[in-house]
């Protein structure tokens, strides 16, 4: 399986970084709105979930995307490498509390992915543990939007020349500087591998369908994840109650 | 005491809607900045508290002045009346979880006061518990500084008129009516009790300086808190680590 290497990291050619800008203007104000009556109609949680590699942008998207809704109704949870007791437990347990509530929107910053991706970069995961972990996650993916706790997955996708630009990046620009660790340099070297790890991943946990964004530009990424999920909120035909 | 009875709960006369309104725009761009370097500086966490009586636009002030930062930075913690089981705890067990680590600004909508303030207006919390629950208040909040975990607490001061007219909207405007609580009208009735029980917490527990917020207007309460805030931030001379 080759998949994301057949899919570009770049912009459409027809999409221009002012009219992407424009519109993420657009997005902004529509999902300010459409937060405040996800809330009020309280039939739905949301869990969304940023996937991709060292400097992919998933900070960057929650600060450019996410910000525009009401913290009040909107939490951000990142799941770094786990802790000692968080290894004690199964890969679950860390992640579980914060499942969101219905009226809540919950972006996970990572996800329990990692706990897939990182054992297979690392060759310490089985081609059984593997596939165990990948069919549970469906499992519990499903169960999730039975229960009205409705998930939306992003992999934001950038090439490997990209992410060494942003590795440079982090290393020369002060306000980045404090962002940049010594992982960041040793990921970007198997780069390959993470694309065949995300490539199996993104097929077998398919069950909730993964968005796979073009996210060498970042205009581009910004816009393009706030445009599906205002178009998966619009769908939703969300309402202030009566009463 | 009846000090909040000599605070207007209007705008100066000085200040025009459109003005504030600018300013406000001002401040939204300038505190998410001063939110993503707060972050990254690492040296303070941030407890915002909230307090203000029914009606008085505590979630209005979380949508139109704390959505302008990113929410992997900030998290907003609403307490509702305890719940039976928080109950048989002592009153900072549930809070207790939700003071905010460094890097972090955290949002109390609502918070121990109302541990106070509610035994109070029922008649059910001793004249020493109340002393007792003030000092200890005092303490909690002055290690919390110690700790660099800063705090910053505002009581959103409205008129009863001002109050009475809010809860007729939230029955009447569809987009309100979800809010609506039978409580509301009985809170409305005890306004004067509230004043009260609030001048004596404004006088007693301040160790940590309370902002009163002239209210009733909801542009000049938005505009007033973004301003304290985004000075209190400015004045942290809040820096970009090296590394």
């Amino acid at each position: 399986m080759n998949e994301l290497n057949h899919i570009s990291t770049l912009p459409p050619k027809e999409a221009t970084k002012g009219v992407c800008k424009d519109n993420l203007t657009t997005f902004h104000k529509q999902l300010f709105e459409l937060q405040n009556v996800f809330y009020a109609d309280g039939r739905y949680g949301l869990l969304i979930i940023l996937q991709g590699m060292d400097t992919s942008g998933k900070d960057g998207t929650i600060r450019h995307v996410m910000t525009c809704m009401n913290p009040m109704g909107v939490r951000v949870q990142s799941f770094k490498k786990p802790t000692k007791e968080e290894l004690k437990h199964d890969f679950l347990w860390r992640i579980y509390p914060h499942i969101p509530e219905k009226s809540m929107i919950q972006v996970f910053n990572r996800s329990y992915y990692e706990d897939i991706i990182i054992p297979t970069i690392n060759n310490t995961l089985t081609e059984d543990k593997f596939k165990h972990r990948c069919l549970l996650i469906n499992k519990v993916e499903q169960h999730l939007e039975q229960n009205n706790i409705l998930v939306l997955k992003f992999f934001l996708h950038i090439s490997s020349n990209e992410q060494e630009e942003r590795i440079k990046e982090r290393l020369t620009k002060p306000h980045k500087r404090w962002k940049y660790s010594k992982e960041d340099k040793q990921a970007a070297k198997k780069y390959e591998e993470y694309i065949e790890a995300y490539n199996q991943i993104i097929g077998q946990c398919n069950k909730v369908p993964w968005h796979v964004i073009q996210a060498d530009k970042r205009w581009y990424r910004n816009y393009s994840v706030a445009k599906i999920l205002t178009e998966y909120l619009k769908k939703l035909d969300l309402k202030y109650p009566n009463s």
